[in-house]
C-alpha cells in the first residue's frame, strides 16, 4: 500500500484490484458500524465538482467519519505553492502551512486541482497535488489534477469488473467532440484502470491528441507485463470493432495546448458516439465519466440505451470511495466478511 | 402518500395535516435514537436561501442522516434539463444523468429552484423540478419551485394549527409592498395550507395580482369540499375585519410578469401591513414566512408585537422537514408514543 | 461563565484559563462518547476563513453536535442590523429576525464578520456581533470581528501554556510588514491572551499603529492587576531582547484607518521578523496566527526553523473550539477524568 491514493500506477495492479474488491463488498453489505467514527476527512476543492463532492461527502459520512467541504480560494484563502517565494502577491497563504495544519485538524486530505490550461509543461507537474503530497503528515487523495483522476479510474475498473472478468478483453477509449479542450485526467485514469486489470487498450484519437508520453510510456509496460496490446488509432470506425467496452471522452490537444477544438460538422459527427458505431463492437457496454454533453460528445440513443453504464459508473465512486478511506485511515481492505461479524462500534 | 413533496394540493388535506400532527410530535419529543441513521439526503440549491438550508440540514442531521448541500451551479455544474438537445451551450450535464446519479448516492433529493422571472407561461411548469420528479428513482422534496413552496406551507399549517383549530376560521392572505417583483411560491403554498386545514381563505391584492389561475381553481375546489369561503379582494381594509391569521408576502403581477412594482407612498401605505390594519382583525396572528423587509412589507410594530408568529413560523420548519423526510424514508408517520418508546439505534 | 464567548477579556482570566485546562485534556483525551449529541451549531462566515471553518466543524463534530457552515450574504440572504430602518435597500432581511430564527434552528450560533475598513469609529462597534448578541437565546461565539478573536487568543494561550509557565515571561506582540492594512482583531486578542496569562507585554509597532485605546486600557489594569509589565516600543531591535515569545502580525493604522502600507524595503527589513532578530531572544517561541505572508511579515528560515509554533497554534484552534462548544452547550469544563470514566452515550 502506498500512503497516498493519487495515482492508479502508482497504486498498482493489485492494490487497485484490491480496492475494487472493497468497493464491491461496500456495495453489497454497507458496514452496520461506524467504522471511521471519530475521524474527519477535509475534501478540497479548488474546481467544480458534483459526483466527486457528493459521493465523497456520503461515503465518508456512512463510514461515520466527518467531511469537511472546502471550497480552497473562494471561501477560503488562495494558496501558494512555490517554495521560496516573497508572498507580495495575491496568494495570502502557503501550502507549507496550509497542508500541515489541515493534517493536524483532519485524518486524511483529498484535492481538486484542475490544470491551468496554459502550458502543458507546468500543468503536469500537478504543483497543487505534488505540496499536498509533500506537506502532509496524513493521506493525501487526488479528486482529480492535470496527471489523473484515480478515484474515477477505480470507479471504472469496478463498473468493467461487474460486467465482465476484463483480462484480455477489448477496451477502447475514444476522443469524443466538445466545445472546449478539457484536461486529460481522465482519459488517463481510465486507460490505467484498463489497463491495470489486464484488458487490451485501444487509444482512438485524431492526430495531435496524444495521451501524456510518460501515461503512455506507463501503459505500455503494464500492458506488456500483463500480456496485453496497447495500440493507437486515428479511424475511429475501426477502433470500434470487437471491442466489449467503449469508453468516450473529450480532451484537448498536449501540442497544441489550450487551443479551441475542431467544430467541423463533419469532424464532429466522425468522432461523437453513435448507435452505428456502437453496433460495430463485441456488445460493448459504453462508458463515460460524466458530465457528458449529449448529442455533442455522444448521442441520445447510445447514453439512453441499454448499453450504457454511465449511471453505474457514478453510483460506484461512493463504494469506491469508501474502499479507499477505509484502507487509508484504517490500513485494512474491507470484506463481505467483516460486515457479516458486526464490531463493536469503534467509538 | 405520494412518492414526491413537491405540492401541498398533491399531497392532500389528511396527509397534510398527518404531516403536521408527526411534526408536532417531534417538536414535543424529538427521537432519542438515530432513526434515519447510514442515511443521506442532497438538498440542492439553485438560489439562496438560510431557514431552509437550516432547518433541512438540522433536520436530516438530528435524525441521523446525512445532509449534502449542494450549490448547483455555482460549486457544481450548470444542468440541461430539455429533451434532445444538442448541449453545445453553456450546461455542460445533463438533468438525465445528473438526477439519476444522485438519486444513486443519496436516499432522498430536494431542490430549490426559483423561477427565471421572464415568461410565467415558462416558469409555471417548473423545468427544473419536473426534470428531478421525472428522472429520480428516490424521494423528490421540493424546498421552493415557481408554483409553490410546500416546505413553508406545510410549517404555515402547523402554526396556524398551534394557535387555533383552523376549520371555519377567517385566514387572510395579503400582497404586500416590495421593491422587487418576487415569486407567487409562498402566496400559493400559504393559501393552499389554509384552505386544506379547513380555513375560509381572502386574498387581498392590487388588481392585476390574482394568483395562477390554476392554483386558485384547486383552491376554490378544497374549499368547496371543506365547506369554506374562497374569496378575492382589493380593498385591503375591509379584508382584515373579523381575521384569525393574517399572512403578508408581496409578490409579482402574472399579467405584467417581471414589472418592477408600484413604488408610489400612498399605494405602499395602503398596502403595508400596519398596527392600525392589525387592530381590525378578531385578535388576528401576524405571519409572514421571512425574510421580510421592514417598514416595506409590514411595520416594525406589527413584526415586533405578540401577534407576530413569524419566528414560530421559521422553527416549525425545523419540526416539519422531519416529519417530511421522516414519512418519505421510512413510509410511516413519526408518533409521540414512538418516541416515548426508545428503539435500539438503528446502527 | 459569561453566556456568550466573544471577547477573551470579558471571559477573564480564570474562565479563559480553565478554557485552556479543558482544551489541554481534549488534545490529551478525546471523549469516547459524543456529548453534544443532538445538538447543532451555525457556522456564520461573512468573510473567508481555512483554520476556523475546518476547526469549527471538526470540533463539533467530533463532540457529536452537527455544524451548519454558513456564507451569509452569498448563499444566503443580505442582513441588516440598524434598528427601524425601512429595507427598501440591499438587504432582504434584518438580524431581529434571521438571529432569533437561527436561534431557534440550532443551539449555539457563531459568527465572523470582519470590519468594513472605512471608518473605525464605526467598525469598532461591531455592528454584526452586537446583533448577535444582542437577538440570540443561545450562546453567541465570535469567530473574529474587527474587535477581536478569541478563539485564536485562546488557542494562543494554550499554545504558550504547552510551552511555559507564562507567568512573569515576557510577551512580544511585534507589528510586521504585509501588502494590505490588515485588522487588528488578532493583535489585540493576542495581547489579551498573554495578558491574562500573566505575562509580561511589549507591543512593538512603528509611529501611528497603536491598538485601540479602549483594550490598551483594559490590557494595562490587566497587567496591573497580576503584578506585570505593559509597555509599548517603536525599536523592534531592543525589543525582541529577552523575549520568550515573539507574535508577528501585521495590521493597519487606525488613526490612518484604510491607509495603504509603507512598502518601503528598509522600513519593511526593519519590522520583518528574521532569524538575526529572533536570536536576540532569550530563545523565543515563534507565533503566527496565520495565514502569514512568508518573506514579507517573516523570513522562511523563522517559519521554517525550531522555534516556530505556528501549526500548533492552528491545530490548538480544534482543541479550544472543543472547550468552548462543550462549556457553552454543557455548563460545564471538560476534563481527563471525565473522559476516562466513559460516560453512557448522551443519546
Amino acid at each position: 500500500m502506498t500512503r497516498h491514493f493519487t495515482s492508479l500506477m502508482e497504486t498498482g495492479a493489485d492494490e487497485t484490484a484490491a480496492l475494487v474488491e472493497s468497493a464491491r463488498a461496500f456495495k453489497r453489505s454497507p458496514p452496520k458500524n461506524r467504522p471511521l467514527a471519530g475521524k474527519s476527512v477535509a475534501f478540497c476543492f479548488m474546481n467544480p465538482s458534483l459526483r466527486t463532492q457528493v459521493s465523497c461527502e456520503v461515503a465518508a459520512a456512512s463510514l461515520g467519519a466527518h467531511p469537511v467541504t472546502l471550497f480552497l480560494g473562494s471561501g477560503t484563502w488562495k494558496i501558494a505553492v512555490e517554495e521560496g517565494v516573497v508572498m507580495d502577491g495575491d496568494c495570502p497563504e502557503h501550502a507549507r502551512e496550509a497542508v500541515p495544519v489541515l493534517a493536524r485538524l483532519c485524518d486524511a486530505l483529498a484535492l481538486r486541482a484542475f490544470p491551468a490550461g496554459k502550458d502543458w509543461k507546468e500543468d503536469r507537474k500537478d504543483a497543487y497535488l505534488a505540496a499536498f503530497r509533500r506537506h502532509s503528515t496524513v493521506p493525501v487523495i487526488s479528486l482529480e489534477s492535470a496527471m489523473g483522476h484515480p478515484c474515477q479510474g477505480l470507479a471504472d475498473q469496478m463498473t468493467l469488473r461487474e460486467r465482465m472478468d476484463p483480462r484480455g478483453k477489448e477496451f477502447l477509449l475514444t476522443w469524443a467532440p466538445h466545445i472546449k479542450p478539457l484536461p486529460l485526467a481522465v482519459p488517463h485514469s481510465a486507460a490505467e484502470a484498463a489497463a491495470l486489470a489486464g484488458m487490451n487498450v485501444t487509444i482512438a484519437r485524431p492526430p495531435g491528441f496524444d495521451l501524456d508520453p510518460e501515461v503512455m510510456e506507463k501503459l505500455s509496460s503494464v500492458c506488456k507485463a500483463r500480456g496485453a496490446r496497447l495500440r493507437v488509432s486515428d479511424k475511429p470506425q475501426e477502433a470500434y470493432r470487437g471491442a466489449h467496452a467503449v469508453y468516450a471522452k473529450a480532451w484537448g490537444s498536449l501540442s497544441e495546448y489550450g487551443r479551441p477544438l475542431p467544430a467541423d460538422p463533419a469532424f464532429r459527427a466522425l468522432w461523437r458516439v453513435s448507435a452505428d458505431k456502437m453496433a460495430l463492437t463485441d456488445g460493448a457496454v459504453f462508458m463515460h465519466c460524466l458530465p457528458v454533453r449529449r448529442n455533442v460528445e455522444v448521442d441520445d440513443a447510445v447514453l439512453d440505451g441499454p448499453s450504457s453504464v454511465v449511471v453505474d459508473q457514478a453510483e460506484n465512486r461512493l463504494h469506491t470511495a469508501k474502499a479507499v478511506l477505509y484502507r487509508l485511515l484504517t490500513g485494512k481492505h474491507y470484506s463481505q466478511e467483516a460486515s457479516q461479524c458486526p464490531m463493536p462500534s469503534a467509538r
